[in-house]
């Protein structure tokens, strides 16, 4: 079964480009994890300081293995210093649809 | 520029197996729009009767034509008796990462 997220972080007051910037690297570094589906970057017209990352992963364990990988590894160390608050996750179950593999 | 968004549904008590029925009728009819690069039908874990869509969009115009269509058509008809309030969205700029053409 797949397993997603919506992944919402707040970058500090002008951060928004910056985080957005930190994540597309860290998404780059995701094309090479096993199981990684989606992992698609988004900013925000109504929130300049807002960054949403859409996440589907193959299955529980893939999701997993890449949330566990060293924050370094995955290129998070240069962006969490960027962050107001804790990121926050709506957990999804993707059933299907076009772009779904 | 790519146009993307989250769309949240609560169906009526009970009804969130057949809203997400219903919306991956109408994600299938969405593989024939014009534009459509993802429509991502999803439950939740944790929220029984909460179905969200994962939308991007090659641009605005196509995005606004697929909005715009009939609803019939677009097989929303079966869909909005299903809910317990109108939907939310949350509209994003997809800026880039796996999965994104």
């Amino acid at each position: 079964m797949k397993v997603g997220r919506y992944v919402r972080m707040v970058a500090t007051p002008g951060a928004g480009a910056a985080l957005a910037d930190g994540l597309l690297a860290v998404a780059e570094g995701m094309r090479a994890a096993a199981g990684c589906e989606l992992y698609v970057v988004n900013r925000t017209p109504d929130e300049e300081d807002v960054v949403w990352v859409t996440e589907v992963w193959a299955d529980e364990a893939s999701s997993d293995a890449a949330l566990n990988q060293d924050l370094g590894e995955a290129g998070l160390g240069a962006v969490l210093p960027l962050l107001a608050a804790p990121p926050e996750f709506i957990e999804l179950t993707p059933i299907g649809g076009p772009g779904l593999s």
